[in-house]
């Protein structure tokens, strides 16, 4: 089969490898029907992400149809199409029987294009499939459940239920890339009274009107600070999200924050940030950080059946497997493509 | 009257001055019958905190008995001996009905001994009183309410409670002077498994023993990351509390904690702290920073009168109001005096 290999830091290839097998009972081989890239692909090319090496299948996201499964397997069958979720639990351990998957101790957590090979490929096994992967719901378009493998869950249970976003709130967000854009997507779920869009970007502050954003601070040209101010009595937004992951962005997102008010961090941070407890140690914030633990994917899949949620709306593009590299480019140079995700099918 | 005053940087002195009188409605005169001096007013007095000008009378926690009230008082009335809180709350605002009395926008908070004149005085003016104050329960002595003024739940709902202690849980508390050691004792309350005291002193360590700390590290013989792991297979504390209030504690504590893992701070900071974002945006930490709201006060009086909570096991030294000076002396040298908490009574 073909797969998009890793090759160390600014190496990638469109290559020939063996075709996966299965190794454990609950291992599941799918065969790959459509996957995107994520963020997170590009710090691996970065060379950001030291525990991959040279020779990995990148990609932790795809939609898929199941070709065999290991006898232990009980929830899915061959010919099912099942969304293959970022994160691989193995349903048994500490963390996992506390819907914590994204931190199991027993073998999973994100480990797809990672620890092991991912689904940038033609074939993916995933292991512990009984709870790592979702069959898809009918009536909605592969495409858009693929938008549940990762981003979506991210930015709502790391942004939004994190932050506990409850109605009449105000929600600011620092960064309007995807993850932020699915916070936004995510927040209006809880009806707040503003989403706050903050980016360096005026396409992307278009982007994040789209998504649910009523206002939108371009932070180049004003002070986010005292316009988030001005608009909440003096006081501050009661929840803020970092979706950037740079300390700069982490600083402006704790300002942000009135008394009593939830810091939500989801950006991705390769350096530490200062924490101005001078000034915040009086202030009753709650800073959250966290890896997607996809406990949320079932109710996420749920809305999106029902017509609740616009999973689509991120999809940009449109690729076949061996146009891998060229999706790579346009991913990569969002700020002139103005791609969101991309999508590769067969 | 005479009231400990503060005089700028470095300079206080037990003098006469005028005795307060009612100005609102809602105050309440009160005659200190025992007082106490706080880690904070050791701050004021090296110049830590320039909201309190040259004249101030100091102290925020007191037990009294109420000598006149404002017409507006419907709760107290002369003769009933009270405790005097470190938080006045206006009772009306958005954040005091949301229980978040420390944050009050009404004109009360941390007043007393900061914005206006304190407690450590033979007579001291209440604002706000019905919700100010807390009527004594009866059988229980007055100086033990009186450490209920601040550090009991200061310890209980910054520490504790923000920490969300459960049965069952490692504890790790950095820092094992009052406060810290108020934290160790309300996390008792909830069953945890460990109670953790971790500190430079042993003398603080023996302290944090009698207070319920079944394990001390003295972290500058010992790595207390070590052995805080050694103990939890490897993951670190289901809690972690600052209660130092300087950057490297803070650092400590967020160290010390489990994926998953919450961190509380207590501790009163002059400034920055590295948040090593980078090892802990993947861990799914919950940090949080508090002035105390004193929501708790009735709850601890219900405790204290139950004999559930030791309060009396905080004070060491006696003095009277004319020993003021000498007081001070002494729980500003606790590293050789052994102070806890000192109380002074007429």
């Amino acid at each position: 089969m073909r797969a998009l290999i890793y090759h160390g830091p600014g190496k990638k290839a469109w290559e020939e490898v063996p075709k996966p097998q299965l190794i454990d009972d609950g291992d599941a081989i799918v065969r790959v029907d459509a996957v995107t890239i994520c963020g997170t692909d590009l710090h691996i090319l970065k060379g950001d992400v030291p525990a991959v090496t040279d020779g990995r299948i990148l990609g932790h996201e795809a939609v898929g149809t199941v070709e065999a499964v290991g006898p232990g397997v009980r929830t899915v069958k061959p010919g099912d199409q099942v969304l293959v979720s970022c994160i691989t639990a193995c349903g048994r351990c500490r963390f996992c029987r506390e819907s914590r998957y994204g931190q199991c101790l027993g073998g999973g957590g994100w480990i797809l294009g990672h620890k092991i090979d991912g689904t940038q490929a033609e074939y993916v096994r995933v292991p512990f499939a009984d709870t790592s992967v979702h069959p898809l719901p009918a009536g909605v378009p592969a495409q858009d459940v693929l938008m549940l493998a990762d981003i979506l869950p991210t930015g709502y249970e790391v942004g939004v239920l994190n932050g506990a976003v409850g109605p009449g709130d105000v929600v600011a967000v620092v960064g309007a890339g995807p993850i932020g854009l699915a916070a936004i997507m995510g927040a209006r779920l809880f009806s707040p009274s503003h989403v706050i869009a903050i980016d360096l970007a005026d396409s992307r502050l278009e982007a994040a009107k789209e998504f649910g954003a009523d206002i939108t601070i371009n932070n180049s040209r004003e002070d986010a600070l005292s316009a988030v101010r001005d608009l909440t009595d003096g006081l501050g937004a009661d929840v803020t999200v970092e979706a950037v992951g740079v300390p700069e962005a982490f600083e402006l997102t704790v300002a942000l924050a009135r008394p009593g008010g939830r810091i939500a961090n989801i950006g991705v941070h390769g350096a530490p940030a200062a924490l101005h407890l001078e000034e915040q140690w009086i202030r009753d914030i709650t800073i959250t950080t966290g890896l997607v633990d996809t406990f949320s994917t079932p109710t996420l899949l749920r809305l999106l059946s029902g017509g609740q949620l616009d999973a689509g709306r991120f999809i940009t593009h449109h690729f076949t497997l061996d146009e891998f590299p060229t999706a790579y480019d346009v991913f990569a140079d969002a700020a002139h493509t103005g791609a969101l995700k991309v999508v590769l099918t067969r």
